[in-house]
């Protein structure tokens, strides 16, 4: 059993995006040498979040974005002054951190599953914290 | 220390339908002999989710689905042409994975707490692989 | 490696609030004696969840709380029959559980990011489980 963990910096590049960060993650995971486990990917910010789903059609990616929009909208009277509230409610909807089971030595997804990094107030620099346990 | 991992299938009935798949985890669990751990459901589809929450009540399982649609309506526009955008909304807002404690050889879940399956694109044969590591 | 679990309690005071639950959280890892992994904490209940966001301004807390109101409405012709289901609604919409990495002995969380109890049908006893697992 071993504990590896190493941080990933993405830069985005839009207001609101979802950046695969599939084969970001995997080179943490190969790296490792774990096996069998969990991989945790934890994003170190309160107005980007991170999520696993499909990774063919970009369609999806602007779908989920518009989606998180609607169901919290842009403008609703919000208390916090900096404007950005609607962009940290939406962190709290995806989640600041996923795991994904490691199995084989490499990240166990679906066929059509990736790991997309949230931003909902960029661009900015983001770093995230992925950490690999198992045999 | 160890890790233990098995793949659980589940056959869904219904276009939308939450499962309760906390046997079939808690199976996986006692295998694995861990006594002190963490448990990670993950599945690997992109348009089903995993959740814990009431195993009381069905109706709160209903209540659960038809909230979705309301926050996530069927029909808003989407761009993703296969028809099923609203799945993989949901399905990011429940998440791919869900994390349980173990104790004592087993789930450390709370009196009312299942583990549900959200199925939002059925009926289909759905795969999700349990990881279980610990001591 | 290891694994150390406590369980920790937490009386809210209203029906709705989001309660810093960080230090409680750090005091576990910091006992655990582990320097690199995870920290899983797990709502024993399933009308509250948890979550990681903004830690600083208490606007934050208030916009999330009241983004969850509008996103899942209180009156929305609920089946359950116990009245709280839009509690059981909005703790699927948090989650049950969240994993934070563990790094140099200690929760590895952003500058700005805390671990925050989202009760959604208070005020009650929360019991939750903190398991650390790791080098």
């Amino acid at each position: 059993m071993s504990a590896y963990a190493e941080h990933v910096s993405v830069r985005t590049t839009k207001k609101e995006q979802a950046q695969d960060v599939t084969d970001r993650v995997r080179a943490v995971v190969r790296k490792s040498k774990v096996r069998t486990g969990l991989c945790t990917v934890a994003v170190l910010h309160t107005t980007a979040g991170v999520y696993v789903n499909e990774n063919a059609d970009p369609d999806v990616l602007t779908d989920v974005l518009s989606a998180l929009r609607r169901a919290v909208p842009d403008d609703a009277g919000y208390r916090h002054a900096e404007g950005n509230a609607p962009a940290h409610i939406r962190t709290v909807l995806t989640g600041a951190s996923t795991t994904v089971p490691v199995a084989d030595g490499d990240l166990a997804l679906g066929t059509w599953q990736g790991i997309f990094l949230a931003e909902f107030d960029g661009p900015r620099e983001r770093r995230m914290l992925v950490t690999v346990i198992g045999d």
